[in-house]
């Protein structure tokens, strides 16, 4: 069971970059998904302990007591170089046979897709520019030009893909270029009132937010704040998920309300919600870009 | 369209009633559903205040404010006896089409009807004992015993009332020969596991609360809990709603969420939920104590 | 008791301006203040729907029940003239010892006073630009550069009046002439690091908005969050209160929280204080805007 | 570095104790308090793993990024003896300096001190009727009579001691007495309206948690509602904490708001206040029992 992640490193490092990391300590993340199994937690810790990585924080999670799928987050310091860690760390990994991921604090790019409402882009372009969302922003794609203005006032590359019924194949594989081209990690639908085709869906899987204007799954569909009004409820909400194939269906990261009472007409409704919605989507990318949140099936954990 | 309501009150008055009311004063709500249309809070504050009653609260709503459906409710003080104000009153609500209740502080009469979950129908006991609801409690019936002894230990009268499907029929006529030998006033179900048959929820309309364990309409159905697990939402919720025959569609009249996360097992949901039904359900039989609370088509306005 | 509110307008219109404004509908808005007394709700309206206003929301509120101060808000439609209202109500206010405003719709003017901190002025002039403040704003004021260009972005006046302990006398006079100068209604400090002199303070009286980084009485003075993470509270808040000479003591319009645990460093607190701090400011700008906040004692109606 | 467990518990256990125990799984947690070092997860991971101990939950805190003072809870399934796991976790305890503690679901034994309110009692007493608080409660003890048929109905044992000025020594010297008697774990203030002594707060240190009725630091002392209504707050709310020497300041473990308007007086605040107390104080109290809660300095960790 021993096996000793310091002799392999000797054999594969590459002693250049291990010297310019060792330098400096830098702040890394490791997720994992396996089957529940025993020792898990101890294996993972020894490692890192072995190789001087000091663990800041850990969160696990089992799906089930009774043996299900088990989650690990880990954050933890280290002077060693990424690739000699990734390298490392796939003994552990076949042993327990994980998923995982290790970051050492790249910044991601974040694509923006947009229509004409403003509330939920300028709250992320806020957050952005005043350092609470560590992300870069490689361009803003609207199939309006209503925000271009906004988009430049942070300086930020904003592209017009206009889109109707024939074009909309064509726009999103224009849409899928410009993510590539601009080596976009994941995509933010700020407002975007179009559906994508499940094509484009299947190649960012996990990698689009969505903001839905209800606590799903009550009001699928469109114009949520209307049927709500319709049924009399006495909250709203907002509801940030991963896009899947099946429209407002996929995992849910994040959901928020709203008091309202009939005092409130339609135009308050769609007001008041855009307070939620800026704020649920906003605490959805920030923890996306934490790495904070593991999908398994349809539904996500939150570390 | 002067009116001498004083006049009127001369002609119709019981003298003794007169004054037995006018030795002390008390507290009266009216509450007005009429169509919109100018002049109406005018002429109920001019009638009131012709009649020397003091205006204590006073709320009002339009549905529309181009023309639809208006609320009152207000509240006052006064030395005059019942059956003079809805006499002379009379006038006032034929004027303007209104469909109007007034109350004098009568102690309303409310029956509970519970299966075996104990929480909800404790914290009414509870709130009903301390003062908070002031309504008396004639009976509390059951289809099960369980809760028997939690009720003698309010004092209260316990009705064993068994029901299956063959049964059910039966059990409901002896349900509602109860509460008519009672002279219940309104029903509280307070997670009664039963459905109630058409007939018996249309002779009770707006007169019996139930409470449902979801943010309505997400959940609709039995065992919300569990589809909450399984879609994965990060709220979880209860809605007290008025009985109709459309099983959890009837008018909202209370919602209240509650955070989950990851962490939550269905054992945990049921209990964190707990918390939630009882303060909900509470609150709104509270405000219908208060008859603060009107309904219009399928929603509700609560002063 | 009774008066002819008709006769006295055809005796002082002005022929003009009833042609004028009787041309077209509007909203106005009446608030009171004035001690308790029998008949007031009743007078009022019979005063508006003589005239032909028809009220469709009102609210009141007695600060006790065995006669205290009464308020009363009540928004109304009319196609009468401001001055012609305004002078025919003279009658019932003088009757109850009112004080009133009567306001039709004029749009405020709103300065605000900035230091360093972004948040909380791009919220306000977001949602000045959404619609959903509707005030002018002739200027903004800080004491430092830094948001100079963000105001320009709204195209808006930037005023840089720096400020130290030996200016601070002369730059509190030019605030004073420049808010004169541009008609100001009221001002708002969104977060300006600057405590005002209690002679300016006395000049606007009711007419300064602060917004204060705890959840008041709370942590009153510097460094809240701080003093928060010191104590180990579970929850920080944001209060929006008019600038009285107490310093974090004067009537308090809005308040909110956001829960907190041990996991949050100052620099977490500071963060998710600003998104409590941006939300309660504009709400208390809002309901000023609105003419909801009445004053009495150190204490608000916010109706 | 290494040292073998499994050699340490060949020499010392009782083959007995090992023999019955490991006959069936139980849940066991580890709380440490320890100053922050290099290892110490692994250390522990590797100690539970190497003993089949099964890690289900863990969660870990550091005071300060840079060396302050680390906490660690750790939840796990163990087939060991007690005695067996303490004995060994000796040596890891001592290399890291650790304050610890091992349990392994004995149930604690929790006093009740109250005085006239029933709401707080109330709820703590049906929440451990109903399972969710998996505690005994051996006894409560009031300086009244008036809560003697409430605790009745729960088949539990209730001791009336009156207090005054003169008997105050003498009467805290029979409670203490008592909770020794009965080998209480720790003690709960459910609205007792009693100051203790700083001689039975030393005694029980950390061990006895109270409610107060206001968001603490905010109205500290006596009467926080009618403070919180002169102040003219728009939120009143409850907090939960150890009891220190220091009235008012021990560590605080969870605190809760409601909001309130100008609508409520002191009867309102009063009421809806015991709903925050109660929630508040059966969360502590749920808290504690689960062992989440770490107190360092005036703080507390609740995991």
């Amino acid at each position: 069971m021993a096996f000793d992640v310091r002799r392999l490193l000797l054999l594969e490092a590459n002693v250049g970059d291990l010297l310019f990391w060792a330098m400096m300590s830098h702040t890394a993340r490791l997720t994992v998904t396996c089957p529940d199994a025993f020792g898990i937690v101890a294996a993972v810790a020894s490692f890192l302990t072995q190789l001087n990585c000091n663990i800041t924080h850990a969160d696990q999670h089992s799906s089930d007591p009774q043996g299900g799928t088990f989650f690990l987050r880990i954050q933890f310091e280290t002077e060693l170089a990424p690739e000699l860690l990734r390298t490392a760390f796939h003994e552990v990994a076949r042993r327990f046979d994980m998923t995982w991921r290790m970051s050492f604090g790249e910044r991601q790019r974040m694509a923006i897709l947009v229509s004409k409402y403003d509330h939920c882009m300028l709250d992320l372009l806020w957050r952005q520019r005043s350092g609470e969302l560590e992300a870069d922003i490689p361009l803003v794609i609207s199939n309006h030009t209503e925000l271009e203005g906004d988009v430049a006032f942070f300086n930020l590359p904003f592209v017009h893909l206009p889109v109707t019924r024939d074009t909309k194949q064509a726009q999103e594989e224009q849409v899928h270029q410009l993510l590539l081209e601009h080596k976009v990690d994941f995509i933010v639908l700020a407002r975007y009132m179009q559906i994508l085709s499940p094509w484009i869906v299947s190649r960012w899987r996990h990698k689009i937010i969505n903001i839905h204007h209800s606590f799903l799954p009550a009001f699928i569909g469109a114009k949520p704040y209307h049927s709500a009004l319709e049924r009399g409820v006495k909250l709203i909400g907002a509801t940030a998920h991963y896009v899947t194939d099946d429209l407002d269906e996929g995992p849910i990261i994040e959901q928020d309300i709203v008091r309202v009472s009939h005092k409130e007409d339609i135009g308050d409704l769609v007001r008041m919600g855009r307070d939620i919605e800026r704020q649920v989507l906003s605490k959805a990318v920030k923890w996306h870009l934490e790495e904070r949140i593991v999908v398994y099936g349809n539904k996500t954990v939150v570390f």
